[in-house]
Order: structure tokens, then sequence, then C-alpha cells
């Protein structure tokens, strides 16, 4: 029986809710009264080719007509509805999947099939927020045995695109975050790819930190790329170092990781499928996964990571990659620069084996390519690092660098910010700790990410000998006020570095 | 530091998301712009007097302009915003409560002071639904221990007002619900009051159901008493029935609830601790609880039932209530009326000791009024059905009931609906199942309880012998086309009423 009550006319209200979906209406409309709507209730939303579930916000204001309806931003983009078009509202059938979201709640083991239909329901943005977040607490808390999170990464790789480089190896790196200034990737890709190995690096924009991979690489090339100008670049140069957000690779990935957000948790599960589905989609056949370990990074404690490491090589073994992790040292940030352009000068003064080069990215930076030049078996056991160094200091990883960049479109210097503070030691002593997490949250005030230039200059290390007076950090910003927003937190915290 | 610039012009949207702060700023609003907030960052709002927290949806149409700020209704509310004031954004601190959650999501115990901070923050609206929802998550499945549910009764109850009625002996009485037309309630109240007991009754409104006891008891009477009203009139009859909502009592009860009913999950911690808190709160010494069971029932099997009992007992010992928990049937409708005015209809002909009055639910009444006679130990045990027997069919429960009704304000008579359609048996056979979910829906499709005479009128019974054509139930409705919705349901579910 149509109801032909039940249309209403679209109205663009242009609300952005991140990923969730949500249907506007008046509390007057017919419809809300004649079929019982409230707040909060999930309603099915169609035009004439399709239809989405999204979670009802009701509207006592003149920003809708009584006849009119509105959607977030997400719901009009799935439902491709952009004009004047009328749209139908109904009843919502229920959500089969959510009753296995309900038995992980009640701690049953769930297998492949429940959790394809998950994630499959997940991309299609039938889950509102409070079904994500239980749906992530439900598997979270060591919840999820090997099998699962094995099942749940399969899932996520056949919910969105899988590449296909129809090379026999693919090699990939991850690194699980937390180290400010950590951008060994690009220097890794230059190496690897000089070598000969096919490395087509997709990296993420920031989430919470001062700078992500592609943040940087777009201070010096383009990293917004199609999927076609992709594949040109990695088959000429064997490389390239890109922004993987257009990809569609693993799109539940992405939803799931703005809840966890919001919560600020982690599960092991979640992330372990995360990082793998990823890879696997993105076509990769060897991955290595550096886990730094630190008081402030983001993996505490040694065992914690002994125990990624395991879970990591296994599930990797189930869906086809061959995974080496390797654990290192995660007490400190990494290279000097913190922040788009600072790591952006630090990566090409590493590259272009510069006197004032930092060292400890160097060498982070070859100890990873060494790796993943063994785990391909191309090279030797226990010749990767040497390999790798032979590369970067010949000039060749440059070289190689400096190539990818030009295919990828430009190849540009990155610039310092007009606004600068140092920050220098309040007394003598030896330098104790260094806070990633506060550090980065400076960084940021500063107005790094969105801000290229600005960030921090880090002038210390841990166990640095220290002189009261001494410059321990150089703040830059684009703006007086982003500066003074820095600096007000700066004042307000004593231990963002330790000196004793 | 003073941030002039992060001050915006408050503009009314209208916009009702349940209880969830929501805050509203332009994409291309400076305060957005510097501060780098994105959709769902979590931020202070604060007028000259107060401040709250909400999640920011991001506004790229014009209704608002980039110097203006919108609120959500429960944001506005408890903001006390109203006009064309200035409100100030800031970056939210972190909210200290939320790493109890993260604890418990490891599968850690939770102290008083920790449930304690939990609940104060959630009712003051620091939670967003995805925290909420993680929070109901992380405590369900049996997650909770009887000493952490004893801890999160006595926060839940120390959130909200407590209610003192100056008597040694205040009884209530709670059923565990899903099933229709069980409204035993005002025939409860009306005997034990009748008895001399004090009985100030606080019902809720239907969440799920086609009516809750206070939607029907509104056919009769008034139910939104204000706290003064409730008062005198307790004061003068020794019961009342009227609607628990506007008496705050366990405030954070309604909020979790709300997520629960999203999530489509009862945790059994929650659950006891919702139902407790509200007694407690309510000033509730002694208290009778009804866990009907059955495969359609909210209880499903006896051993949950009998978990729950234990867990009720206990719990409600350390919070100082007496209580008794009893476990009944729940295989099938209580009554004929499923519907408010259906449903009163019942009641009062139960109280007139009407010949066609319904016996399940006069002797469920009586077995209920009897338990709490007897725990109230002003009546011997095995003398509490006896009395309240003689109570209800010597008239007194009536006069009892229209006096109480009166003393609310108003004693009406309900009437029937104008639109009816009789369902009839396809087929001769035994009655084997009624399905109370799908029977609920059916009458809810027909317009209960927002049309307060919809509904169904039920003609037959479990294990009753049916000839092919017999009256199974009627359904009534206000409207043609709420009938037909109904119809269409009735049409598509052939396992409303199994006969074989």
């Amino acid at each position: 029986m149509e109801q032909r009550s039940n249309i209403l006319k679209y109205k663009h209200l242009g609300i952005y809710t991140q990923n969730e979906h949500v249907v506007y209406m008046r509390e007057d409309c017919h419809v809300c009264i004649s079929e019982g709507f409230e707040a909060l209730t999930r309603i099915r939303v169609a035009n004439t080719t399709d239809s989405i579930v999204a979670s009802l916000n009701v509207i006592n204001s003149d920003i809708l007509l009584p006849h009119e309806i509105g959607l977030s931003d997400a719901a009009a983009k799935k439902l491709k509805v952009f004009g004047n078009e009328t749209l139908r509202v109904s009843h919502l059938e229920p959500i089969d999947s959510l009753s296995h979201v309900r038995a992980k709640i009640y701690n049953q083991k769930l297998d492949y099939t429940a959790f394809n239909e998950i994630i499959t329901d997940i991309v299609e943005g039938d889950y509102s927020n409070i079904h994500l977040s239980a749906f992530i607490t439900a598997c979270a808390g060591n919840r999820l045995d090997v099998t699962e999170i094995s099942d749940l990464t399969k899932a996520m790789i056949a919910s969105g695109k899988q590449l296909d480089w129809n090379r026999k190896i693919v090699v990939d790196k991850h690194c699980i975050g937390g180290l400010p200034g950590n951008r060994t990737t690009p220097i890794v890709v230059a190496i690897v790819a000089a070598y000969g190995l096919t490395m087509p690096k997709t990296s993420s924009r920031a989430i919470t930190s001062p700078a992500g991979t592609a943040d940087t690489m777009e201070v010096i090339t383009n990293v917004a790329l199609s999927s076609e100008e992709i594949e040109a670049v990695v088959e000429k140069e064997g490389g390239c170092f890109v922004w993987g957000g257009t990809a569609q690779l693993s799109p539940a990935d992405d939803m799931l990781i703005k809840i966890e957000k919001a919560l600020d948790i982690d599960s092991e599960g979640q992330l372990i499928a995360s990082v793998l589905s990823k890879k696997a989609a993105a076509g990769s056949t060897h991955v290595v996964i550096d886990i730094p370990v630190g008081e402030t990074a983001k993996v505490r404690s040694l065992a914690t990571a002994q125990q990624l490491q395991e879970q990591l090589e296994n599930v990797g073994n189930t869906v086809g990659l061959k995974v080496k992790v390797v654990i290192t040292d995660g007490s400190q940030p990494v290279g000097r620069g913190i922040g788009p352009n600072l790591e952006a000068i630090d990566i090409l003064s590493v590259l272009r084996n510069e006197e004032r080069a930092p060292k400890d990215l160097k060498e982070r930076a070859l100890f990873l390519a060494g790796e993943l030049l063994e785990l391909s078996e191309e090279v030797e056991k226990d010749k990767g690092y040497e390999n790798a160094t032979q590369i970067l200091e010949s000039g060749k990883a440059y070289k190689k660098f400096e190539a990818i960049c030009r295919a990828q479109g430009r190849f540009s210097r990155p610039l310092k910010a007009s606004y600068s503070h140092e920050i220098r030691a309040g007394k003598t002593g030896e330098l104790q700790r260094i806070n990633n997490r506060k550090i980065s949250k400076l960084a940021k005030l500063s107005g790094a990410p969105q801000s290229k230039s600005a960030g921090i200059l880090l002038n210390v290390h841990l166990n640095d000998k220290i002189e009261k007076g001494q410059l321990l950090y150089t703040l830059f910003a684009e703006s007086e006020g982003e500066l003074n927003y820095a600096l007000e937190y700066y004042e307000n915290h004593d231990d963002i570095i330790a000196i004793e």
C-alpha cells in the first residue's frame, strides 16, 4: 500500500555531522504525527532510485516548513539528493546485523558472515553513532580472538575497493603512531623504490597529530591523485607517496576510526583489522610494521607491543600478507621538526645527506628500509641495512624521491613560518623526559597541520646535558594569535620537557 | 587570556535531538577556522552564568550566518539560553570520568566514586550519545557484579531529587514489562491505599509499548501533577497514580534508557539500577517487583528471571529497600484491552466488579496487592490475597480509586474509537501462541498510545478452542489511514496468533 502522505519536499540544510545519517523533519509535519516518529527514531528515506537509513532530529523552527525534509550532508551524499526532489519516508525494518552486535556484547564469538553483515551495513550508513560505538566497545578490551580479528579484517577488505598491481611483490610499511616528527615513510619509499621494489604508498592526513605523512608530503608535492594518476606514477617510478583518502580502501575503517577517536579508545582487534585491511586492500604483499613503545607513545608497554606483534603477524598470514613487526624506541620525538613544513625540511635534509640532517630520523629510515628489503627476500638476511645505507648515501634515494615528486606533479621547497618564539631551559641538568603527547598538543595549538609552516623545531634530545638558558625548541606559527595560544598552553604545562 | 574572537551570537534553530547537546557553527566561521574545530569536536559553550559541553555539527548553508551559533534544544535548555545572547566557545578540557568508562571497557571493577563521577557528568549532559552507548555496552553482558550494580544504583539515586514522605512504610510495585494490557498498577494502588498503606505511585509513559500506565490513567484523570499537587493528593488519599516525568527522580536513568532503546539491548545491571534507583529516590521502603517470563515477554527464561530476582533483592538491601520479587506467567497479554482507553475500560470493569471484567487482570492485581500487604507486615503471611480480595469485592477499592482520581482533578469515562475492524480465525483449532511483541506492534500501528482510543480488544486466550470464523480480536483506530496501516501489518504477519 503506497503511503502518498509520506512524501516530503527536500530542502538543503547543509548540516555536516561527519558520517552520520540524520534526517530533519518538523514536529508538526503530518508524517511525524501520523507515524509517531520522534527524535532518534530510525527512519528509511527514499528517492526514486535508492534509499538510506537515518536518525530523526525534530525541527521546531522555520528552518524547515512542515512539508519539507532535510538531510545531513553524509545522508544527502549517500542518497545522491541535491535539488528540489521529493523524498519518501517510512518505518524502518529491523537492521538484522545488530543482532550480531548484541551477541558480541554478550561475549559470543562472531564468524566471518556476522562480521561481513555488520561491516556491510556500516558502509551503507545504516548504523547510527550509537550503534557504531556499541560495536567498537563490544570488540574492545581484548574481546576478539585471532580468528575473529582475521574474519573482521577480511570483511573490512571486502567492503571496499581492492587494488591489484600485477606484481609478485608489493611492499609497504606502517607505524602504530604516537611519535611526533617520525616521518620515515617518504625516505623509506625513496630507498626501496630506488632499489627496484614496488612501493605504492598511500598515507593518511593527521587525525589527532600535528602532521600526517600526507600533510607533510603535500608541502613538497601533490598528494591528492586519482587512481589513474597513482597508477601512472607507480608504473613509471616504482613508488609514490599519496593521500589514501580518495581510494575507498576499507571504507568501514574510516568510519570506525572517527568513533574511536571520539571515545579515545584503541581496541586492539579493531586496530589490527584497520591496519591490515588497508594494506591488503591496497594490494600489498610484504609489510613491515613499526611499533614504537614509550611512556607517552600510542603503545606504552613492551608486553602490549609483543601481543600486538604476534596478532598482527598471525592475522596477516590469514589474509595473505607477509608481516614483519619491529618494536622500536618510542620515548621521544624523531627528527627535529614537528609540523608539515618542519618535517619536510628534515626529510629533504636526510635525503640530501646534509651534515645537519637529524641522525635519529636517518637511522630509523635506514633500519625500516633494510627490514623491507630483507622481508621481500630480494636482499640477503642481515644485508638490508647495508644496502639501504648505500642507496641513501650514494644519492640514489634523493634522485628517486625527486623523480617521484615530479611524476606527482611538482617538487616544491618548504617555507618557514613568520612568527616564532624560542623556549629556553629554566635550569641546568639532564633532559629526563619529553612528553610526546604534550609536545604534539603544543604543535597543534600553534596551528599545525592546517597552518603548514606552524609547529616546533626541537633542539635537544633525551639525556642531553642542558645548561640554563639553552635553546630547547622554537615554536613557529603563521599568526600571532596562534603563537599566543600555544604559549598559553606552554605556560600552563611545566612537564612538556623534564630537566632534572 | 580571554579570547574575544571566540564570541558568537546565538540563533534559535529549534533542533530537537533528544538529550544530546549539539552546537551548530558555520564552517567558515572564524572560530571554527582558528580553533581547528571540525564535526564531532567536543566544545565548551558558555554564557555569562554557566557552561555546557556539546558536540559540533558544522553548517554550510544560510540557516546560520558566520558569526552565529546554534544549539540543540537540550543544550539551549541546559544553558538557559533563549534570546539573542552572545555565547563563548572554547576547547574542552578532558572529561575525567571517561577514564572510568575506558577502565570498564577493559573489564576493571568500578567503585562508587567512579560511578558517581560518570553519572554526574551524564546528568550534566557532558556525555555524547557515543559516550553513553560505550558506557551502556561496557556494563552490559553481565559485566557488573552485585557490588557494582549497588554502587551504580546509589550514584543514580544521588544524581536527582529524593522524596521523603515522612512515613515508616511507603509501598510501591514495579513490573519488568513486556506484557500488553498488563495494567494492574491502578488496581493495586486502589486496594492498598484503601487498606490504609501509603502508595505514591509514579509511572512512565509508553517507551516502546502501546500504552504506559501514565498514558492509560490520563484517560481517566490528570497525571501531570506538580510535586506540591502530588503531596496534597497522597496526604489526603494515601495514594496517587501520576506521571513520573516531571519529578526529576534518577534523571540519569531517563537518559540511559533512551540510548538502550536505540541499541535495543537490556543490560541487567542497568535494568536493576534503573528500577531500584527510581523506587529509592521516590521514597519507597517496600517494593514488590513482578517479572513476567515468556517467550515474547521482556524476560524470556526462568533462569534469567531468577538471576534478576537474586540481584534485585540483594541490591535492594544495600540501598535500604525491602524488595520482594515475584516471577509470573508472561506467555500472553493480560486483560482484554491493549491501548490507553481500552485498558482503562478493563481497569474500571475490574474495580466495579463487573461480570465481564477480565479475570486474569483481576487475579494478577489481587496477587500483587496481596504480596504488598504481606511485605509491609501489616497483614499476616498468607492473608494478603484474602485481604486484597475483600477490599476489591466490597467496593472499597473502587471508592478509593474514584477519590484519588477526583483529588487529581477529574474522573472521566474512556471512549471507544470510531474506526474498527474485526479479525476472525482462519481455521479451527487450539490457540497455541500469542506473540506479545507483534500484537503490541499492531496496537501501535493502529495509533496507540498517541491516539488514546486506538488499540486492540482481545477476545481469546491461550489454549482456547477456536472455531473457524470466530472473532479473535478487534482493531480500533481514530483514522482510516491508521486502521489501514495496522491492517497492512496484520496481512504481512500470519504469526501474531497461532492456532494449530
